[in-house]
């Protein structure tokens, strides 16, 4: 049976359980299957580019030594270790900030992203910037919070809200994207306030994983 | 039962059913049902920009018709009337050409199109202007076929391999884009041999619905 | 004698008469003759991608129709067939749209519009990247008028200075363009109140078509 | 009576001899006057950065001794003392380069020009660069020619005609800017040769101002 | 003894004093003579493009004159004169405005300018966009004051630090250039007072000057 | 006494010595001592991703273990975890490739490069993105060989005139960038055989260096 493997480079364990409860959908019959993998060694969240160092080995570790998967989605929305794992395997390699914005783009002109610290967005803008896709952006807003806050917090959602409604009407964002793979289970209540779609970058990763290991690619 | 209408906007029904059953890995327990069309008042092949202008009123008369499908597929590489059909309805519409570029840019930086005719070459660059992404495109390279003879001419994948190639190796394309709805029979044998992704515009868009759809989207 | 057949594919003969009135210093001694005609089947006014979609055809006929017009300009802001139209002929074909913009840059570095509905931005904007000229245009702002109380209201003057002066002064617009063939006979006395370029798009297509016609070009 | 000055800064009369001839056609009856004056003090041709910081002192003091003119154009593909004179008056001046360039865009998709001197290509480029147009320019070829030889040299038709192919076929334009002023009467052999429109710069100049001065701009 | 000819262009002794005593901290031993030339028959001031035009000569004619230095500085943030003096020499010509963007590219991702007066921002702007560097100025912003007050002026810093925080704060620049040469002694006490790097022109272009006379460049 | 910290993070000390050989112009009376210091634990050469991301934590570490440096220099032209290290210090942080292509724009409007393997220059190309210049890059050219020939071969002067003509010729590089910090000694020969200027890496940052350390920073 063809699979997934779903690396959350953090440690943080609740990041993960939302994040696989939230790809339940896209488990589907004769699809192939969706591991969700926590990297015990990682931060609890990847909050600085000294994060995103510090699990970029862990990541390609992750990846070398499956000999399993069809499919690798990293999922943490810098990306760490993306062009590394390309490197290192042949199996097809899926950033979650990468699919996100490209899920997006799908579905409006322009995205904006909530954040989730200010630290978060020049990290961002490098991305967007080496992907050549900055100027899709029309916003890149940060929540304030820190990962496990964003994970766990009781008014993690409200916050969401103010910045997401910043982003569609200050900044004229048709589609919004949450900038962290822990915002998982906020996804649909957010698209519902909103009205405009809202993208989670994870289930957008799996869902292009989902098709290029079904259709053979 | 949520359901994805595909529409293919000529009425060459030889295309519709290689299109179906390319799409026969995404129909998967759970998921949403994929249901490919023919206009039948459609040319047999859209190869200009009069063809594009006489089926959008078409395509998008297919669309206010149904009130069923969770989504809709525009499956013809020049995406007729993807801006007017979501200006009609609330559900996602998305656009063959659009999602292959984007899913193109989810397996490499760079991508080449295979394109039917010279004259379809210009339509697909004011395409990717328009979607300001005509700097991530490193080749649009004809093939001086029709669409009916790619649906259904023995010649036409010795052909693909050959513009597939230079491409690749000229235009250093990393990911080939199939630049027709009527070429899906060929992405397997096409992929095997260039040895980079091969991606199936009507598969992407596809992938994509099947996404949105299952996650509520 | 040579002439220039100037189309208004709306249905609405105030906005032709106004138009023509509007080209009366076009009309030189040894020019071309300029005519305007009424798309009889054509919307009142064309503010959505729909009325886009319908009048394309329309467009297509009545220059496919034509023996005898040394040139034709497509006297709407959306420039609604103009590629279309250029595949079925090899007269020259001008969008106002298209030469209001590279008008407007022959006189300032950049550029503001004034449109009639906020829906009209998105479609101009998506235009604009289309001729990869979107990095000129400063702002685009809606009047929030339809085209019929543009063409005919007694508040438009006043609502365009209004829309006119934020373009030039938060937007820093160089040079004004009136984003409908309905506002013609308001380019006056709104330049002599902005004190900057103010370009009607038809009069600036036309000119470009009596340069073109005259020069044997 | 409405007048257009035409400032050849040259010091070439065969150049603003057959400028002046090449703009006979945009003598309209009711239209303005168009006057070719020659810079008596400018050099014989304008083939260096250090001819064109010459001139640009003697084209502004031309542009300031006219009480009378309602528009300068500045006839010289290096558009000498642009920014300078639009300082210096409140009527309109026109650069003969960019209203070439901008003229060219109204009739297709991408230019190509012609120039005199490999070292004109670099100059021309800075121009581009700084209208933020230079992605438009699919190629700029030197004839390898002086400004004096092409105005008056036997050959330089055949020339313009390799050089011009090269353009149309090998860099795709579909539009020919004749990239000096001295090329003038070689506009109408080289357009029926190439079969794609081909600009003499004076003229689109001479046409815009025209226009801007006939509808009061 | 290697030796470097630092060119003001404008005749304000003032500003030549002020910039060689900013430059003193490179003079070093063993490294190149750092000489600063006043152009007496320059304006007071470079503020518009008259003066731009006016020094362009003159500037040549410094470096003409020259047979000692082995690379020439032109110490105004317009560069005027930068092209052509490098079409008559084959020495190194460093413009500062260029050198100033460059090394506040080597600092952060986006820089901000303090200007003079109003209208020297478009003329920054045009030199930034042919160097295609303009989307790397998140912005420019004037103090309103002349260059003769700048040099002078006792309420000038606090002027620069108001701005210079609006740069900062408002537009995100990481790093913060000194837009004219006679700004030198306020650098040490504005970066104090805004705490991100601010470059000095001069020091910038003479930094270069220094490495490449000193490595045979 | 003021020092600069210049990390060649590879372990080859051949690298290390040609490197601080080539930086010795650049010690002067008064001015700040140059250090070059080899990463012990790092690879031979930094040739893959999986390279760059290895040395990252060793480079970090470095400048974090460091309290006496005033600026630091990260000597390989893939700027290994330059943004880590301005994140874990205020002291100035200089990548050669950056500072390399910034000094090569203060020469000249295209740059070229010469690298060690093909892989090198999806890597440049990524970095040359993020910093938004690769608009700017004109050719990026591999030599074919690792990092250690380059250092310590016979021929590879021989092979970087090759590529270095080719990129002058027909690319049309007005400056050479030699990609590798173990190029150093091979600069002034290839310069010289070139005849355009050849920019060394680390020379141009230590020189940057050299500047904000001798300027307060």
């Amino acid at each position: 049976m063809a699979s997934i493997k779903v690396i959350n480079p953090n440690s943080n364990t609740v990041v993960t359980s939302a994040m696989s409860e939230a790809l339940e959908p896209l488990r589907m019959g004769g699809g192939p299957r969706i591991d969700c993998v926590t990297l015990e060694r990682g931060p609890l969240g990847i909050e600085s580019q000294a994060d995103v160092t510090a699990v970029e080995p862990l990541v390609a570790g992750a990846v070398q030594a499956d000999n399993e998967a069809d499919a690798f989605v990293i999922a943490c929305y810098s990306d760490p270790g993306l062009h590394l794992c390309r490197e290192l395997t042949g199996r097809p390699v899926f950033g979650i900030a990468e699919c996100a914005i490209l899920t997006a783009l799908s579905r409006g002109a322009g995205f904006g992203v909530i954040s989730i610290l200010p630290g978060s967005v020049a990290r961002h803008m490098r991305h967007l910037r080496e992907r050549q896709l900055q100027h899709l952006c029309v916003g890149d807003r940060p929540l304030g919070l820190s990962v496990a806050e964003v994970a766990s917090g009781a008014d993690t959602l409200r916050r969401m809200q103010e910045v997401g409604q910043a982003l569609r009407d200050e900044d004229g964002a048709e589609v919004v994207i949450m900038g962290c793979a822990g915002m998982a289970r906020h996804r649909e209540p957010l698209q519902d306030s909103l009205g405009v779609p809202v993208i989670d970058p994870t289930q957008a990763a799996v869902t292009m994983a989902v098709g290029a290991v079904a259709l053979g690619g």
